[in-house]
C-alpha cells in the first residue's frame, strides 16, 4: 500500500518512473483566447500539448469511444488508423470539440499546420481534445502557439504533458513498466465524463518496444478491455473518450506475452489512478467477481454494483449495507442472468462473509467492524492535489456459476460529486 | 396544471377521489416491536393494513419484480397467482421480509392466522412488505394485530391504506378514474429503491368493473408496462416491487379499451407522483422520445437520458447542458442502436431546440432562457408534505428512426439525495 504525505512526495514518486521512451519527444504551452459563444470577463486557458516521434510510426494503435455522438478527434482519429505511419498526437484540453459547427475542418487545418512545422504530411498527426462540448477550437491561438510547441519539444519526462492534460483532476497520472529492453509510459486524465461540463478519459502509451502493428493493436484492445473498460465513475461513456500506444521500435522486440501484460499492468495502475481522481470519490470500490459463465458476465456483475447509486451512497457513508448489494446484483440478474441462483451466491465485504445460501449473515458486532473497515477506506472528497491512500473497498462476488471472472472498479457516489456536477454554472 | 398551497389542500384533493369501489373494505393498525437483529433504545413502529373483499374473487392480477433476490411476499404471491380466487391483501411497512432466517415460514403463518380470522383459507391473501432487508417480521406482535384489523375492516375511503404503507414517503399517493359503471382507485408508495436502507415499490389497485381474469392481467402488464416500468429514480429495481389490481366485479364489464385506458391513466398518474415524491428529487424529469424504431428502443433512449448522473446533475443545477444530454444519448445508442445517425437527432428543451443537425442550437440569450425555465420547474428537495406543484422538465428527443414513441420520467440528482441515502447508518 502507498500512502503519500505531501503532494511533493506523490510528485517524486511520479517523475521516478516517467521517463520517456527512447525516440520520443513531448512539449506543452498555456494560452489563451476568447471563446465566440460566450462574453467571458477574463479570457479563457487552453494548455496544448505535443507527443512527437522523431520519425514517422507504422507501429500505433487506438481505441475510441463507442458514444454515437463522437468528437471530431475521434472520427479523424478512426480515419487516421489506416495511415501506413503517423508522426504524433495533437493534444488540447479546455474545448472537446464536439457537436461544434466547422469542428473537422478546423482540425484539420491545425494539424496540417503541425505537419508542415515538423517537415510531416497534413495527416500525420492524431488529434485529441477534452473539454466543454458544443463550443468551437480557437484555431488561430492555436495555431500561432504550434511552432513554439514544436521548437519546445524534448525528450527526458513524460510528466510535463501528464500535467498538461488535466482539466479538474486532482492530480497528474502517470504510469510505466520495463519489458524486454524497453518501456511502456502512460499517463491518463478524466474518468469517463465524471467533470462539470468537461468530460473525457484521454489515455497516451509510448513505448520503445518494437511491435507489429496488429499485435500492437490487439494488445491494446486486449488491455484496455480488462482495465479503463471496467471503471464506471458515474456509467457514462463520453463522446471523446481514447486510449492511443505509439511505439517508436527503439528498443527492439520482446515476448508478446510480457508485452500485454505490461501494457496491462500500467493501464490497470491508470485506471485505479483515474478512479481514485473521480471528482467528489470518497472511496474506491473493487468489486471481485467470480463464478460467473464467462468473463463478460462477470464483468456485468460487477459494474450493476458500482453503478448503483444506493450501493454507492451506502459506500459513501461508511454504510456497511447488505441489502443493497443484493438487491443491486438481483437487479442486474433479473435481466441478465437466468443462470443465476440466489442461494448459490456468497458476497464478502473486506474479506468478511455478508450473505451466503440467500440470507444475510450479520450481527451488530460485525456490522459495526465492517463500518470501521469503510472508514479506513476514505479519504475527503473535497481534497485536492495527490492522493492520501490506494486503499479500495473490497467486494467479493462468488456467483458460482462457471469460470468467468472480472474485476470492477468504480467510486462511491458523495454530495461533493452532485455540488461539482451541478452547482456549476460555465 | 395543480399547485397547492398546504398539505391540508393536498390531502382535500386526494380524498376527494379516495372512495373505495364497491365490494371492497380496508383497516389499518399500527403495532410496536422490538426487533431480534438489533438492540434499539424505543421499540420500532410498523403499520400493518389490510385491503378485504367481501367475497373471494377470480379477477386479480399482479406483476411483480424481476429482482432475483425477491422478497419473500414476491415468492409467496407469484404461487398464489395460480388460486381460484383470493379474498384480499395484507401489506406492513418496516420489514421488508427479503434474504431474512424462516422469513417464508413467518409470512406463511400471519397469512392463515389472518384466514382464520376473515373465514377464509390459509391462503387466500396475497402478501405485500417493505422496509428493512434481512430482518425478520415480528411475527407474534402482527398476529396479535390481526383481530383488531379485522374488525376495523370499512368501505368509504381508500386513504387511510395510502398513508399506512408510506415508510419516508413525503406525501400519501392516490389516484381514481371512473369507467363503465365503476371505478378505478389506486395507491402507492416509495419509488424502485429510493430509501435509506428501506425500498420497495408497492400499488394496490381496486375496481369493482367485472374484467375476466385473463383480460384483467394482461391489462395490468400492459399498463404497468407503459408507465411504472417508465420510471426512474435511481435506476435500481428493488427486491420487493408489485403492483396488484383487484375486481370486486360489483358494477359489471365495461368497455375493454376504455377499461385499459383508465388502469393506464391511474398507473400514469401514481408513476409520476412516485417520481415526484423520490427522496432528494427537485426536479421532475419528462423525457418524450419519438422516431425509434419500436417503443421498447424509444423508452430505452429516454431511460439513457434519466438514469445519466450528469444529466440529473445538471437539471438540478439548472443548467441547460446540451453537452450532457448528447453524449447520454449517444452513449445509449453505441450499445443499442446501430440504426442511430446523430445528424438526424433533434433536442428541445422546454420546448426549444438545442440540438439539430450534429450541433448544438444556443445562444447566452437562449441559454439564459432556459436555466430560468429549469428554475421554474425546481422545489425543495428537502421539503416534507404535499408537493409543491406538478411542473415537469420536459426534455423531447426526435430520433427520426421510425414509428416508436415512449415518455419516461426520472428525478433530477441532489445532494439531498446523497444525504439522505448516505449519511445514514441504522
Amino acid at each position: 500500500m502507498e500512502a503519500f504525505t505531501s503532494t511533493e512526495k506523490y510528485l517524486a514518486a511520479l517523475e521516478a518512473r516517467a521517463a520517456l521512451p527512447t525516440g520520443f519527444r513531448v512539449s506543452t504551452v498555456s494560452l489563451t483566447f476568447r471563446p465566440v459563444e460566450r462574453d467571458v470577463a477574463q479570457p479563457l486557458a487552453m494548455n496544448l500539448s505535443l507527443i512527437l516521434l522523431d520519425r514517422e510510426t507504422p507501429e500505433f494503435a487506438a481505441v475510441y469511444t463507442a458514444n454515437r455522438f463522437p468528437g471530431v478527434p475521434v472520427l479523424l482519429g478512426r480515419e487516421r488508423l489506416a495511415r501506413d505511419g503517423i508522426r504524433g498526437v495533437l493534444v488540447n484540453n479546455r474545448i472537446a470539440n464536439v457537436c461544434a459547427p466547422s469542428g473537422r475542418g478546423d482540425a484539420e487545418r491545425l494539424l496540417a499546420a503541425l505537419g508542415r512545422e515538423t517537415g510531416s504530411p497534413a495527416d500525420a498527426f492524431l488529434p485529441a481534445s477534452t473539454g466543454i462540448i458544443g463550443w468551437r477550437l480557437p484555431v488561430a491561438e492555436m495555431e500561432a502557439a504550434l511552432p513554439g510547441l514544436v521548437r519546445g519539444a524534448r525528450g527526458g519526462s513524460f510528466a510535463p504533458v501528464a500535467h498538461a492534460i488535466m482539466t479538474t483532476d486532482r492530480f497528474p497520472k502517470l504510469r510505466s513498466r520495463t519489458v524486454g529492453f524497453g518501456r511502456i509510459v502512460g499517463i491518463a486524465k478524466g474518468a469517463g465524463m465524471i467533470e462539470p461540463r468537461l468530460g473525457t478519459m484521454l489515455c497516451f502509451l509510448c513505448t520503445d518496444v518494437g511491435v507489429g502493428r496488429e499485435e500492437l493493436r490487439t494488445a491494446l484492445a486486449w488491455a484496455a478491455d480488462r482495465t479503463l473498460n471496467r471503471i464506471s465513475i458515474d456509467g457514462d461513456q463520453s463522446t471523446s473518450d481514447m486510449a492511443m500506444l505509439l511505439s517508436s521500435r527503439a528498443k527492439g522486440p520482446a515476448d508478446p506475452e510480457a508485452f500485454r501484460e505490461a501494457l496491462r499492468q500500467v493501464l490497470a495502475e491508470l485506471a485505479e489512478d483515474i478512479v481514485r481522481n473521480g471528482e467528489g470519490t470518497s472511496h474506491v470500490i473493487r468489486v471481485t467477481v467470480s463464478g460467473a459463465p464467462d468473463d463478460e458476465a462477470a464483468a456485468g456483475a460487477g459494474k450493476a454494483v458500482v453503478n448503483s447509486p444506493l450501493v454507492k451512497t451506502a459506500v459513501c457513508g461508511n454504510d456497511p449495507n447488505v441489502g443493497r448489494l443484493a438487491s443491486a446484483i438481483g437487479d442486474w440478474a433479473g435481466g441478465a442472468a437466468p443462470w443465476f441462483d440466489a442461494a448459490s451466491v456468497t458476497v464478502r465485504l473486506g474479506g468478511v462473509e455478508v450473505l451466503a445460501g440467500g440470507a444475510f449473515r450479520l450481527d451488530t458486532a460485525k456490522e459495526e467492524r465492517l463500518s470501521a473497515y469503510l472508514r479506513g477506506a476514505a479519504f475527503d472528497p473535497a481534497a485536492r492535489g495527490f492522493p492520501a491512500h490506494d486503499r479500495c473497498v473490497d467486494i467479493e462476488v462468488s456467483l458460482n456459476g462457471g469460470p468467468g471472472t472480472a474485476v470492477v472498479l468504480g467510486s462511491d457516489l458523495s454530495a461533493e460529486y452532485v455540488r461539482e456536477n451541478a452547482d456549476y454554472r460555465s
